[in-house]
């Protein structure tokens, strides 16, 4: 069942304003610092690594109504945006490094400008689906879906630097997976919005194989779309990701973590991955930080065909005496 | 599949002397400060905190054959299970915060006497079943099953402080889960008597879930009676839950822990609940103390109706620009 | 289902020079301190423990290819096989403790040799099985299944010291639990080859208890045959047992290894065991050492039958007052 990928397209998004708490700005340095590229290049993948984005300095808007950086977070995204869609029409498999969630604003965006339809598996302990007008936290890397689902948008607020952003996603493209700490605006809309969500609850129940056989059933059911990967490290239980800023006990397990991505792999739809919230400085010991590094590393190699049964080129033969 | 708790009536017990290792007692108040009542109350669910117990000085006989504290513990389960009755009377779910688990004995009793025939759900890494004449420890904490079956009142002899104990529970009407440390004489009561029992190898080879279920569809094939869930801390992994006086290796996950609160909770049959074995004393750094304390909190939490997808208000109505 | 175990016949192979860190010689006397004879014994086990075996000191081979220590490692296998002969012929079920996992040559040999075709049950992060000819290290703990079976023996090239061995096992008759950092070579051999894998992705999809029916269901599809159990402690998570000299992140939990013991036993089949790879000196805190080194324990007295929902003698009575 297994679909190699050509060529993975990174790039890194240095950018922290979607929430309080320095430090994930260095997630992309630190990830590829922990050999992601040579991984995926001694893999059989070719990379191409478009660097850091550059971001503009941003003049905040005085007021704001608690929301907290605004234009910043409205002008990175809209630079992520134009990496990502260019990055696709480079023919890559996409990789965002992030930073917080927030990115996945432009990241989708990007991806959605350049590909259409897409389906988007968000893997996280949150939904990050509160709008602006029920954040308690005003943190942007809590809201990013309320953004990008054409059903909401009547809820969202016009807002500075944000006008760019054309909602690109419906509510029945969408599978949450991993979800263990939900505001009760974010349950409210998504039942109001009928979201298919496996909750940590719903992994407990079905397995995490069943899980995945179901979020895929359900997203190709209405046709194969590309496949957008959202994954938050906070998804991983914090014994495994502790350098994160919004960790939650009770998360999916390293092997659980890993299935999911060497599954979304095997369809041969993943189109794009952000692997986000990487936070270097959140941790007590550096065995802490290199256990979240690493598994982040782990997650977007199982996205590109490393399988833990092992793999072998086509081509290989045994050597005889 | 989800029924609201009304209100939650809290009974402390700060009593240790179940056991041999001083902390316990302790229990009640650091589950307390930990943010129980708030958060229950946050919730939507009403909470009256009777307090904690104040138990008589009881001068122990001597002789005692090989007992620990006979007196004691049948004194302060005398009044424990006044306190459960009264709470029952009172029309809340009974929350019995210990102290060991000795104290079973009085709030099962109490439970018993205010509502007639119950159901018994014992999570724990112990049976606690030995009989004053079988235990290698003369503890009470691993005994009190045997002063609460009726199959089991023959083999129970007269000690000072028991003779208001009457025994309350059919061997029919009991599941465990989670048991890994069984004691020889215990093992051949349950076989003896045939006792549902799921343990950790069960929930290996079953799951959580399909655990939950056949403990359901087994308490309630003789129709549906109210379900007494006696909780020790120690049928959690020590990783999670180790500030406790009898850790043993291989326990449940923090998940499947918590699952089995929210699956009970779910049938709208929980009456009562004993949340027992939490030890602050016992505990490398306070870390653990947190970790162990937090996991109480969380297994309350999930009696009472919190679902880790989210809950949100029945009139919930999401704000629009 | 529950057969026991008539006798364990305990070898130790205090034997390291199949790998190349110091302190895996050690492994044999920190289990046994660690009570696992006292343990079988108060099952109700005999046990004769023929003690650590001597190996004779050896001069190796100028150039060798890149191999390490291939006369040592050919040397104490030979040793190592006469001495499980023997305890099969004692009619023990023979435990043989390492020591490096390249001991399994000499112990699956003698085991083959005193009872004749038999089925290989091989539990690691790892396959070890590549040849010489593919080995990127050059240690022989890597490579014994090679050795082994009979479809690899023209990929095998003549080694000092190894002209006694003649391959025992069928393709078909072994079975791979829990791999998960499988080299290229390896995973063209075991496609190759056919052979029944159940990497960690698998236990993920099916659970460990379909796991271990599909192994069983598989191995006695040809008949019945004994049973070789090799257990490298680098299969259960590192979390759990850190002191091994390869660990791999993403393991078998605790659990899970413990449950592969029992049903194994319960199959009444288990003939022989090698527990390997524990080593004592690879850890950061003796903590480490104890988990690492009671794991193994756990795992053997599983291997003879403890159960952990208890056992309790045939004769027990339960005492009345
Ligand atoms: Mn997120
Ligand atoms: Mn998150
Ligand atoms: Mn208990
Ligand atoms: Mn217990
Ligand atoms: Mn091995
Ligand atoms: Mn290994």
């Amino acid at each position: 069942h297994h679909h190699p990928q050509r060529s993975a397209g990174v790039v890194g998004a240095a950018f922290c304003r979607g929430q309080s708490r320095s430090g994930v700005e260095e997630g992309p340095d630190r990830i590829r610092a922990a050999g992601l590229l040579d991984r995926l290049q001694q893999r059989g993948c070719a990379v191409k690594d478009y660097g850091n984005l550059v971001f503009d300095d941003v003049v905040e808007p005085s007021g704001g109504g608690g929301l907290r950086s605004v234009a910043a977070v409205g002008g990175a995204n809209r630079r992520l945006s134009e990496a990502m869609k260019a990055v696709k029409e480079d023919g890559h498999t996409a990789v965002m490094l992030g930073g917080d969630h927030s990115l996945a604003i432009g990241s989708i965006h990007g991806h959605a400008a350049a590909v259409g339809q897409l389906s988007v598996v968000w893997v996280d302990a949150h939904a990050d689906i509160n709008t602006p007008l029920t954040t308690y936290t005003g943190n942007f890397h809590g809201q990013p879906m309320s953004f990008l689902l054409h059903e909401l948008q009547s809820k969202v607020p016009v807002l500075p630097n944000f006008s760019w952003v054309k909602p690109c996603v419906s509510a029945k493209d969408l599978v949450y997976i991993g979800l263990r700490d939900v505001d009760p605006a974010e349950h409210y809309i998504l039942k109001m919005l009928g979201v298919k969500v496996f909750s940590i609850s719903e992994v407990d129940r079905l397995g995490i194989a069943r899980v995945m056989e179901e979020t895929c059933d359900y997203l190709t059911a209405r046709g194969k779309k590309p496949v957008h990967l959202s994954y938050d490290v906070d998804a991983i239980d914090p014994s495994v990701t502790p350098a994160t800023g919004t960790p939650v006990v009770g998360g999916l397990t390293y092997r659980e973590g890993v299935y999911i991505t060497e599954h979304l792999c095997g369809t041969g739809l993943l189109s794009a991955v952000d692997l986000v919230e990487v936070n270097p400085l959140l941790a007590k010991t550096d065995q802490d930080v290199q256990s979240t590094v690493n598994t982040a590393v782990d997650l977007l190699l199982g996205c590109f065909g490393r399988l833990r049964e092992g793999n072998h080129p086509a081509d290989y033969s045994l050597p005889e005496p």
